[in-house]
């Protein structure tokens, strides 16, 4: 890849760390750039202007132009590599999980650990309170269904790892930090262990 | 495309009608099995084993196999097509604006359109009760942006309509049904009539 490629992120964000982990396992070098996101960093006139109109992160700069969105900035840095399967069902169907986490997983799973660790249950609003219990089942359905189709595969898709395993891998192997007992899905643990003893895994907190 | 295509859906749904716009756009023809999910038809037992376990609509049958995930179906009925770029930005570009919308879009004007029209605001529990002033101000906040981001283009992505055109536009165009004012957002009536008077173009309702 011949243009310089530098992630914006806020190091603790799951969503950032997908984009990273991909780099790591193809091999490509990424520089980073931190923003607290808890001091309002990404919210800024001149990062909206310039970085993301929509004020988040992970953001991948690419030369002069910008991909938001975690999954987006995957498929741009895995594209043409093993990560992602040439076949058209594969494909879409790396795709249809990596929308489920975006839909179905994050913003139960990865919301609750960002409300209970980095913001604090104190901080919350009546309406996000009141969210809790709902985000808590949904999250809890989400592992088991990720359980449930691992029962006899290796990887999400086909017989190798793609994109969907590592975005699925982001937040779930951080859902302890939102009081998820993992140890009720072992398919799940079994996944995990995979992905963590790969060449060129690097871990949330490198 | 030689295997059957059928679209598991429920035509009011406008997850389901991005998929029937893409094979209409492209000229793929899809049979249509109709559930009705305010009766639980995609909760049974048989749907969840065969269909989708995650028990949601629309699913798109290729043969013998089946992918859920309206953006996900649509990427594999266009893949090969112009409505995907082959350029690498633009197609994670593409990909970018579709997570997008399952993110920052539907959760909230799609949700809302179901909670008013489809739920009765009377029946909504004190939890979703909460949250439709903060959907109203985030759904607001995504069609602006749209609206900026279009001020000087004329599609999502690159210079010709891709998905991202059409998975933004599903639940767009029903944004009066949520009690959106779309008049606020000029620079979408304008993108949403060039879609509509586009050759092969489809109503939610045909």
């Amino acid at each position: 890849m011949s243009e310089q490629l530098v992630l914006h992120e806020y190091a603790a964000s799951g969503n950032c760390y997908k984009v990273r982990l991909t780099a790591a396992l193809i091999g490509v070098p990424v520089e980073r750039r931190e923003y607290d996101i808890m001091k309002g960093e990404t919210r800024t006139p001149e990062f909206l202007a310039k970085v993301n109109a929509n004020g988040r992160i992970p953001v991948l700069e690419v030369g002069d132009r910008f991909i938001p969105e975690s999954n987006a900035a995957c498929h741009y840095l895995a594209d043409g590599s093993k990560l992602i399967p040439t076949d058209r069902f594969e494909h879409a169907d790396m795709l249809r999980w990596m929308f489920w986490e975006q839909y179905n997983h994050e913003p139960n799973i990865a919301t609750l650990r960002f409300w209970i660790r980095l913001v604090g249950l104190e901080q919350l609003n009546e309406a996000q309170r009141l969210q809790m219990a709902s985000k808590r089942q949904a999250g809890n359905a989400a592992l088991a269904l990720m359980d449930s189709h691992l029962k006899e595969r290796d990887w999400f898709v086909g017989d190798a790892i793609s994109l969907a395993d590592i975005c699925l891998f982001a937040y779930t192997h951080v859902a302890d930090e939102a009081d998820f007992d993992l140890e009720l899905y072992p398919n799940v643990i079994r996944w995990m262990e995979q992905i963590m003893t790969m060449d060129g895994y690097i871990p949330m907190e490198a």
